[in-house]
């Protein structure tokens, strides 16, 4: 029974976390120069997968999607912040994101480099804001420290450090792996694991979920590096090839192109596997995972 | 009568937050050329003016300094993050650093850029684990937001983006003082604040508090203003002089150099007036008052 498909949720939820976006950039007190440049990245598009995967997590808890949606906004602000970081020219130097021109070449580096430190800061005031109605001040906390600890050295920018320094060199599949999981990963698996949080999960139904968004990470970086090889520009914003011209190590690299197509599958079975046992309510977290498998874009 | 005057007050302190910060990224599961970036601008020396006031501020209501030791930290990571994102070339493109090379000279710019993103998303985890019989949960969430809220565009990030843009235009002196009270004031401010929240004092105190903050904030970019022009080489660890090369706004350049000592001793003497106000052991804050003023590096 499918009382709720994914486009429909899709279509009800994806608003609800960009006007929650919007109207936070919006009502800040600063410059306007800087509130332009936040909104330019927030506002460039994309699927807001993770929002979606925390909505669809509470959903399969049987709460309300709308409980998220502030966290939601403090994760998008982060996996915002990290890709204007990441397109800089000091770093992947990209002057496309999304087929639009990339932040700072819009708004200058200074101004790119201080709106992804804004981002970066207002998302912890979203999660330390959220309505005590639908998380007290324990889960809060819980949800700032996993968050901090997700996108931090720990976490996504650990995972940016040994991505550059593994650029030009031969890494193992093992290699590869810290790099994603925590590059792109750990993101993905906090969406997951924030809704449960909310949710007041027990333990047991939390380590089920972190296999789930383990193999949805992986799953979702490998279709990333497939679609570099295998898409067009137009659909995935920017030249194809660009991870073999910047001599990135990638999954297609390490294991061949059918080998990574193999490894995805793989994946994306054993997150469907690690759903089955948690009793949820899973259809739509069914559904998001066939989305990041099979994606274009 | 003095019970703790300020170099013991110093030497004991000074030490704990700076182990606190040592200890709280050599923990960390990360890649070591990470964590080397940021413990090397963590380390490159400073006076720790922002945990001093947290410590002599809940001294000041009789509470342990030690309680704010967490907290101290975060503000120092904050600090040392936007310094290290300030230096970049497309910044204030500065090669040198309280006397050592700044830390994108040595890790280049994408670790620089990096480990101060690091940085800044650590300190909410040091906030939000603060031990419970320091902090309880309510506590540490007013900590996290208005230390988002002091960091951010609204205040620190903003107040960066204000001076750029005023670079090389003739500023009136309210738009100089709205850059400073963000860029300066606000995180200075905070670490006032923020001991005045573990010490749960009523709003009285801290309005009380936040009008000292407010004048040592300004005292503070005052002093800099002028040790940049009357200071050595050696004593500011940078070129002397170099405000004027980038055409920066300061205090002297609007108000002369005389102008801008007399309003140093007008927001001294205001700040210290603040604080009799407030019914509190006051020594220690109106000993550092005092160094801020009169400070030569």
């Amino acid at each position: 029974m499918r009382i709720d498909p994914l486009d429909t949720f899709i279509s009800h939820y994806k608003p609800l976390v960009e006007n929650r976006l919007e109207n936070a950039v919006t009502q800040l007190e600063a410059p306007e120069s800087l509130k332009n440049s936040m909104l330019y990245s927030l506002q460039a598009g994309g699927k807001r997968i993770r929002p979606l995967l925390l909505f669809a997590t509470l959903k399969a808890f049987g709460y309300k999607p709308e409980m998220g949606v502030d966290t939601a906004a403090a994760i998008e602000m982060i996996h915002t912040y990290s890709l204007i970081h990441d397109d800089l020219p000091s770093m992947d130097d990209d002057d496309l994101r999304r087929g639009k021109p990339t932040n700072h070449k819009v708004y200058g580096e200074a101004t790119a480099i201080l709106a992804g430190d804004a981002l970066l800061t207002l998302a912890f005031k979203m999660v330390g804001s959220i309505d005590p109605e639908t998380a007290d001040a324990n889960v809060k906390l819980a949800l700032i420290n996993t968050l901090s600890k997700a996108a931090g050295a720990e976490g996504m920018v650990g995972g940016q450090v040994a991505d550059m320094e593994g650029e030009g060199e031969k890494l193992t599949l093992k290699e590869l792996e810290y790099i994603h999981i925590n590059k792109t990963g750990r993101l993905l698996a906090y969406s997951v694991l924030a809704g449960a949080e909310i949710a007041q999960a027990n333990q047991s139904v939390k380590d089920k979920l972190s296999q789930f968004a383990h193999h949805i990470g992986l799953a979702f970086q490998i279709r990333d590096d497939i679609l570099d090889l295998e898409g067009t520009e137009e659909q995935i914003g920017k030249p194809i090839g660009s991870d073999t011209e910047n001599e990135k190590n990638t999954y297609p690299s390490l294991l061949s192109l059918e080998g990574a197509k193999k490894a995805l599958t793989e994946h994306i079975s054993q997150a469907k596997q690690a759903l089955s046992t948690t009793g949820l309510d899973t259809t739509l977290l069914e559904q998001i995972t066939d989305l990041i498998g099979l994606r274009n874009s």
